[in-house]
């Protein structure tokens, strides 16, 4: 194995997250983000932020460990959409939020609406995006996701994905200061239905960066089952075998019950979930609602 | 990876299965067995076979590629049952079959009754059930499951089960002649709720086998949830994330779907199932038996 597994540690006002191979997976809830959510982008662009009180406690009853927050709205003052929502979910919550948003302007509202220690998605390997984002993500001391992709390409081969991190790892510490912990990487998952080996290398790639660096990392999981039926079982499926190469959270619908159940198991059985706790009181959980039901 | 990924062939008179960690996973039917069957075991006491023929249509419609065979009944004629039972089911199916026996005797009648190439199982580490059993192998031109384990004990630690898969390796090979493709090693998935690192630990174990000798491994799928709630999910999420490690079959109920969708969504992970062509297909057909209950 190698290197120590690090901790990346953010912060609400009063609640600690600690990411890392050596807790439970940290599910991060994507569904604060109008993309795909047409009722949702218009009543955003009419200054309408309330259906995300029912996002966010959605998210908080199913479990999600933190929010993801993105406004992003064509045609609208994403930053301060994006700082009005940061501090409304303030108040609805005390789950710690991560900051989405790929206008600079915005991530420094949110950031600057925050209180606690934010995790910002994200940066890439390109020059530009490092030199925009990082010395905001070190002003408002957040921790961020970062992407092994480059200005022309998103390599498919596990190597060239790993230099592209070697290079964040390099620029972010050296440059900007940044402790590697505080750098969660996303190693890319594509489509399963577009290329059959994507998985495989992605996997091989998480390998490698926990055993060379012992980051943590993040993913998108409902990328690898785009275009195929069956997306939660496939979905929920990767994230279980990418938590043996070193996936430690992901950006997911928490509200995918058989998505989490997978991950769930998952921390049973790599020793993250104390005499079955967890998953017990999961399982009595799911009983008495059904009972609930039947009567 | 290091070494080749071997292939384990079986036959029946007319099908051949390959075993291998290029090829998709090998599910191996359990459900022919008596033990915790106490109508079956009246039955098979008194010579009727007939619920057999349930138990093999059940699992080949459910997709198993090879179904077990155990006979085992206190206070009958084992070698006599299990001889009869292997005649019967290879004139219902042409899967091959697993004959599996803890008695010498019952695995010779078995193995002479059958036409084709079996897999025999188990052996052990232990001396005297190689002696015994290894020759009768090679007689019958069979492949074998041997089991890390020795006299005294059931070794927790990766690193002993590896020595213990060294001996068998060592013995079978040079000993008794056999081809080590021919060597199908069980590494023992202990349940998670009496030892929370015993997942990991036999991961590391099924990793430590591949990377050395690329060798064909299988575990009964639901040991590791026994004592604990959600079993399918825990077992389905087990053999996924087994299979990342090396994991190429399993003895299971082959009738649990929720087990098998883990399984064939980590087929398709892993590029084993070309174009998504069996994933899609099972997706439709449950979708059909859907829409027929429906109307």
């Amino acid at each position: 194995m190698g290197v120590p597994l690090l901790e990346t540690k953010i912060r609400s006002a009063s609640k600690e997250v600690v990411i890392g191979g050596n807790h439970r997976f940290c599910l991060i809830g994507e569904r604060i983000n109008p993309t795909g959510r047409r009722i949702f982008q218009e009543q955003l662009r009419a200054g309408d932020l309330s259906a995300i009180e029912r996002d966010v406690k959605a998210q908080v009853e199913a479990g999600a460990d933190v929010l993801d927050v993105n406004m992003g709205v064509p045609l609208t003052d994403e930053a301060e959409l994006l700082a009005k929502a940061v501090t409304m979910i303030q108040e609805l919550t005390d789950l710690p939020l991560c900051i989405d948003s790929s206008v600079v302007e915005a991530l420094e509202a949110g950031l600057s609406a925050y209180k606690g220690r934010a995790l910002v998605n994200s940066i890439t390997a390109e020059d530009e995006r490092m030199e925009q984002i990082l010395p905001l993500v070190k002003k408002y001391d957040a921790a961020v996701i970062a992407l092994p992709n480059d200005v022309d390409e998103i390599p498919m081969d596990p190597e060239k994905r790993l230099l592209l991190v070697d290079k964040i790892v390099e620029v972010a510490t050296k440059e900007y200061g940044m402790a590697i912990e505080d750098i969660v990487i996303d190693p890319l998952a594509m489509p399963i239905g577009a290329d059959q080996e994507t998985a495989v290398n992605t996997m091989t790639t998480m390998r490698g960066i926990r055993d060379k660096y012992g980051m943590n990392m993040t993913c998108g999981a409902s990328n690898v089952s785009f275009g195929m039926p069956g997306r939660h079982g496939l979905n929920g499926t990767f994230l279980a075998m990418a938590m043996t190469a070193g996936l430690t959270s992901a950006i997911m619908d928490a509200r995918t019950e058989e998505v989490i159940s997978s991950v769930k198991a998952a921390d049973l059985l790599l020793g993250h979930d104390e005499w079955g706790m967890a998953w017990i009181s999961r399982h009595r959980a799911a009983q008495a609602a059904q009972a609930a039901v039947a009567t």
